[in-house]
């Protein structure tokens, strides 16, 4: 059900020729009320698509209408055409749905660089026979016309109390060329103003979909949506909206990791006794950037050398000879000299698990990201020639 | 003629059957004096081998008689056993040469982990037979003594005015599983206490060893070592001479990036118009470890919309959209949109040079990287199984 599962959103997925497959590819979201309230977070990435520069300020001032998405390009380093072609899509939707342009927000996904007249004119073809076959019935849809390489639509949703959340996502996990980005939308028929999504958002995506790390590469085109319909009338209790918000975006951080392009290994990095929550993130993080580290899980090699060699970059507090490490439930590192035998480590299901314990503090986080593998310089080498 | 080059050294370089093959592995480089004057740096990697802890208190008097070095094992991660063994070494040495162990630098390179009893008692007759076959001509022995995945011994040499440079390398480039460690050994017979070595050491190699960034990881057993004998009785003009140290590390810099493992292009990032050289480093560095740049180059693709995504992931000093890149003397990219087709772009030599220009102040600096490949993938997931 995707982003139709909560009341009072409708969606639809149309083929508008942006995908040479003849696949959908333009996906239209919009929040019949009675609230109109939205929050996005974007790229932290200083290069930023030109769908970005539009939706950070139409989501400005709290109030979202509708979300415009397609795939099959990215209308990133497009320039000043580019831009207008974003802020069309936005007056198109508009026009049609009898709202503000200035309440549409816009997300692309594609080759970076691809944003021409027929781009536009495609887009804006799409968006009009979006508009004109939603349905309540239509998150699939919209789910798998926001899809890039992705071999499966990602969608998860959440009840409780009289009030849904369901979401949809696609892309990132060993990113691809241009199809780097991770596009979300996630919608609510709870009472929440802006101000509260907005903290609710940036609370789930900072432990979800910040925590994801395929390949180190931050896209221009990132962009999480979450919307509040207000439909179901029941304001939600805000402690069980956000562990259910939390759980949500991890729910689909996970899809996005499993269906990570060219992996061979969906890897998750637990990093245990850190002084600060942060430490234990920045140590994850550097293990999961380390490309001789996910080179050594694509081979099936124990390689914990590589771990310490990894976490030793990093500024977090432990010293490096009192650290522990485990690999699918078998310490191989124990205060950084040789424990288990590493042959010992199971490393054949694609499942694989890392357990680092810093023995300094109690603070905790997990990292997910993927093994590097020929695949991956595959994809990534052959896709935009 | 390597690190022997100088007068008043000697080197040896001998197969001690640390490396299956039967290769030479132990190296030993004897500074006959009258000075012995000596300055190393070290990896930054919090993690590091025994031979680096070894190493950086012996060093810090300033006093050097002697470096040993082996290939086939980096006691890394092998606890105080491991220490101990750097410490045996450099007695060994020592009292073989009459000197004091505190005056011997120890270094390693092979794989993490690897550093026990067996490889204690190769080492140690290693250095025995090294100090034994000690010679004026030894240099390029002891250069290839230190090779491990390299397929070819990398000297250099300069001379000035009467005083002489002379150096070995070995590593780096596309870094191997342990065998990530760039080694190298500086000799001069110039008259410069160990202040000055200490100071031009910093200077060079700041400018040259530090910004070859092949792959991102840092290795644990990272040593770079210059040593004065003062033979030539020659004091050098300072600025000559760190001229001449500065365009010897590029040079060896530049023979590392060439024998780059698994890679098949080295690419020479310059950054120009930068606000300051930090800058410039910081956003080279950006690109240089962006696995989707790295894999395009791979895959002679002139994909300048990464080099944007990555150097939009920095902090330094520019606005995305005005800035110009180059690939191989085609400008693809004018202020952050597209310029010439990247078609036109020949990337099929090894040689591949990006220009990027911030337009943002005078400052410039230039990385040196390599591409992502298959082979890159293969030999570090394939090597330590």
């Amino acid at each position: 059900m995707s982003v139709t599962a909560a009341q009072g959103f409708e969606a639809a997925g149309t083929a508008a020729g942006l995908k040479s497959t003849g696949a959908k590819d333009v996906a239209v979201v919009v929040n019949r009320g009675p609230l109109k309230a939205g929050a996005a977070v974007f790229t932290s990435n200083r290069a930023k698509a030109n769908p970005i520069l539009w939706s950070q300020q139409a989501v400005s001032d709290g109030v979202v209408e509708a979300v415009v998405l397609n795939s099959g390009g990215a209308n990133c380093f497009t320039g000043s055409f580019g831009f207008q072609t974003s802020h069309q899509t936005a007056e198109r939707a508009a026009e049609l749905l009898g709202v503000s342009a200035g309440d549409v927000l816009i997300c692309s996904t594609g080759l970076i660089g691809t944003g021409d007249e027929q781009f536009r004119a495609r887009v804006l073809d799409g968006t009009a026979q979006g508009v004109a076959s939603l349905s309540a019935d239509g998150g699939d849809d919209a789910a798998a016309a926001i899809m890039t390489t992705d071999t499966v639509p990602k969608t998860a949703v959440r009840q409780a109390d009289g009030w849904t959340i369901g979401g949809m996502a696609k892309g990132a996990g060993m990113l691809a060329p241009g199809l780097a980005t991770m596009l979300v939308v996630i919608t609510t028929d709870a009472v929440l103003d802006a101000a509260q999504l907005d903290a609710h958002l940036r609370a789930a995506t900072r432990v979800s979909f910040d925590r994801l790390d395929s390949d180190g590469c931050m896209s221009t085109n990132d962009q999480v949506t979450l919307l509040a319909s207000g439909a179901s009338g029941v304001v939600p209790d805000e402690t069980a909206f956000r562990d259910a918000l939390v759980d949500l975006c991890r729910e689909l951080s996970a899809k996005l990791q499993d269906d990570a392009e060219g992996a061979s290994h969906a890897i998750t990095i637990e990093v245990r006794g850190a002084a600060s929550e942060d430490d234990a993130v920045e140590v994850g993080r550097s293990v999961a950037r380390n490309n001789l580290f996910k080179a050594a899980i694509f081979g099936n090699d124990a390689n914990w050398g590589r771990v310490l060699a990894a976490i030793g970059t990093t500024d977090a507090e432990f010293d490096p000879y009192d650290v522990d490490v485990s690999m699918n439930g078998v310490r191989v590192c124990t205060k950084g000299g040789p424990d288990r035998p590493r042959e010992e480590v199971d490393l054949t299901p694609r499942a694989t698990h890392v357990l680092i314990d810093l023995r300094t503090g109690d603070a905790e986080a997990t990292i997910l990201t993927n093994d590097l593998t020929h695949d991956y310089v595959h994809e990534n080498s052959a896709y935009s020639s």
